[in-house]
């Protein structure tokens, strides 16, 4: 049976990364890993590790992405929370036989080599939920 | 210097317990701990731990509540995110230095006598965060 280990981070979408980071760096005093231009999902993402979970900072980099448009019409906040699974292909095989409607039919790659999937908020009650598997 | 330790729990507001649990536990396969009424919260929450940070699922028992005005007016999703602290005095001084706007300006105990308190979305670009001390 595939099981979900654990919360691997919660991403936050951002308008403006330096006053965000005014925030999570300085005033919580979370230690900023590194800000790094993603162009693949068209965004520069802030990590900030802590122990077990990290908090993730996504700023769309240009206005024509999924997470740009989700900005426009929701504003900044909360966007995803990733859960590691130690078999995503026996997840999402799971789900769909529970009927959940799954974003991504297959898991995409990272640059990492990480194997990643989304699932849909209208199977999960509102909640943008992404499936990390981070070892083989 | 007071520190944030970890992610505590991410909390999902719901409007249907059963069939947001019929996604997390029964979908994904979380294991449910503990489905309990808080009624200093007028909610009904269902604590699903992981390794870490654990999800929690809050549904409203009354239309009065923060909460249930929250549900009423942006839907069903994440609500907040808490982060456990070490020091949570120590850290709510450090906010106001910095002019971070808090929700609860001493910290508030909960029944199991943990101490409490959240940040103003409005300084956090516009997340709810919860401070947590779990021990003295």
């Amino acid at each position: 049976m595939p099981a979900i280990k654990s919360i691997n981070h919660v991403a936050v979408v951002v308008d403006d990364m330096e006053k965000s980071l005014a925030f999570w760096r300085d005033a919580l005093g979370i230690e900023l890993h590194e800000l790094r231009n993603v162009p693949a999902e068209k965004s520069q993402v802030a990590f900030l590790p802590l122990a077990g979970a990290e908090v993730e900072l996504v700023m769309p980099t240009t206005d024509d992405s999924g997470i740009a448009k989700y900005l426009a019409k929701r504003g900044p906040g909360m966007h995803h929370i990733c859960l590691e699974v130690d078999d995503i292909e026996g997840m999402m095989s799971q789900l769909r036989e529970k009927s959940i409607r799954l974003i991504n039919e297959e898991p995409r790659i990272s640059d990492d080599g990480k194997k990643y999937a989304f699932i849909h908020p209208e199977s999960t009650g509102g909640v943008l939920v992404e499936l990390y598997q981070i070892s083989a």
